[in-house]
């Protein structure tokens, strides 16, 4: 079940002439609220905002999301927040005083399955290859149809999450996450400049290793290293940290690094508190 | 104003969990309606049908949409049809059995400025550069952020479209239309397997071009051609055929090709009835 606040007020529905559906022209980002607080809000906030301007729509004010947030999940929830251009008639061009759509929808939580944080998770490559548009690079635009057809690609469940691949065979991100490789004590995360999602739990991994002394490049990763790779895991704001222990040939284990994450976050969301 | 049919039924709205604003999954065409006929329809149907193909979505039934085009467009409009996989929860992935929602809107005619297609029009190179995505090249689906960008270029109303080039610096197509050129008789027409959007327009005026025995070769076009050519035009189902007499250093004047297909195309719709 979900319920939604569009502009602030309960609806079921939005405006059919809205350029979010028409050509998903808006943005959005999801995420968790644990006891009424919604974590790691800061980051959330900050790449909704730069997704906006990339864009060119007006952001949001932040106190006015978080307090819809907070009305319709005082509890557990897990939040959408969708901003579009707003509702114009046809074509692509738009006014300048467009008035933007804000949608927050909060879904109930489901009981969390321990298992993929826990044994890690079997993954695999996509055959979808990612185009590159600098212009929305790292922008969680609503413009997702690629991530729809490659996560399309299988519907065996033992697969928790499949691998996106450039033109050039870099790996760029998970249909639904960001990717993260360790090998003999180096961290990189692919750098997203070309295509790809700046997912907030990404930046905050990274923000969190850095605390720690630990170095995470963020650069081009082909995908043949991941078979080299000591660690590999995926983040999201949803799932959190899960090693990947299958992909392709590769097999793996939950591995230190995935480990000190995971309580490194665990640890942030508490003391948000 | 425009009026709306979703799923058959009329509604301002749509289900805020639908899909085609999530995700922009889904697909669209748009065409014109003209004393109660859908004008061009076999190919708007054929083309939305292959493009519903394309990303998975079982395509509607042909006769209902044009029965739902009638309802809302008993006399003279501009008719979008749009279909996208439906509504679900959160997620990239859908259920197998997924009912896809289909909305038509149509907008009121407005009545048509005979300056552009008679004089013919300013255009502009875009700065944004198309990503190349094989896997959607050609499908008009609701991800068109690109197009949006690019038409947010500008806002000088001499200039009425902007052309967009792929990354190797080939014009692909404009950000509303298709692009033909023409040089010493020979008709060319941007490739779209990469990127870019067939139009239905498009494609009638390769056949009409066909049946008069004049060859319009698709192939790459780098943007450096135009300079050369000696006649170029675009064309979409709204706008119908314009002659491009200013491209930044270049211009011209609407040339007999262009003339030509206007009156194929006039022809053609009158047959129809």
């Amino acid at each position: 079940m979900a319920s939604f606040l569009v502009n602030g007020w309960p609806a079921q529905s939005v405006d059919t002439a809205d350029r979010g559906l028409a050509y998903g022209d808006g943005v959005f980002r999801t995420l968790l609220v644990r006891e009424g607080r919604a974590l790691n809000w800061a980051r959330h906030h900050r790449l909704l905002e730069r997704d906006c301007r990339m864009v060119g729509i007006a952001p949001p004010d932040p106190a006015i999301v978080l307090d819809e947030i907070r009305r319709l999940a005082p509890a557990n929830a897990t939040v959408k927040v969708i901003v579009t251009r707003g509702s114009s008639g046809r074509g692509y061009a738009y006014p300048e005083d467009l008035a933007p759509t804000r949608i927050v929808v909060a879904y109930a939580s489901i009981p969390v399955d321990p298992e993929p944080a826990r044994d890690g998770i079997g993954a695999r490559r996509c055959d979808l290859v990612l185009g590159e548009q600098p212009r929305l690079a790292g922008v969680k635009s609503l413009n997702r149809l690629e991530n729809v057809l490659a996560r399309a690609e299988w519907r065996d469940p033992a697969i928790r999450e499949g691998f996106i691949c450039d033109a050039a065979g870099r790996v760029i991100e998970g249909t639904m996450s960001n990717v993260f490789i360790a090998k003999a004590g180096a961290v990189a995360t692919p750098a997203l400049t070309r295509c790809g999602v700046v997912g907030a739990q990404r930046e905050r991994v990274r923000d969190l290793l850095a605390a720690q002394g630990i170095a995470c490049a963020e650069r081009d990763v082909p995908f043949a290293e991941l078979a080299e790779a000591d660690e590999i895991f995926i983040t999201n704001s949803v799932i959190g940290i899960w090693p990947v222990v299958r992909l392709g040939a590769w097999t793996g284990a939950p591995g230190p690094l995935a480990r000190l994450i995971q309580r490194l976050v665990a640890a942030d969301d508490a003391a948000a508190a």
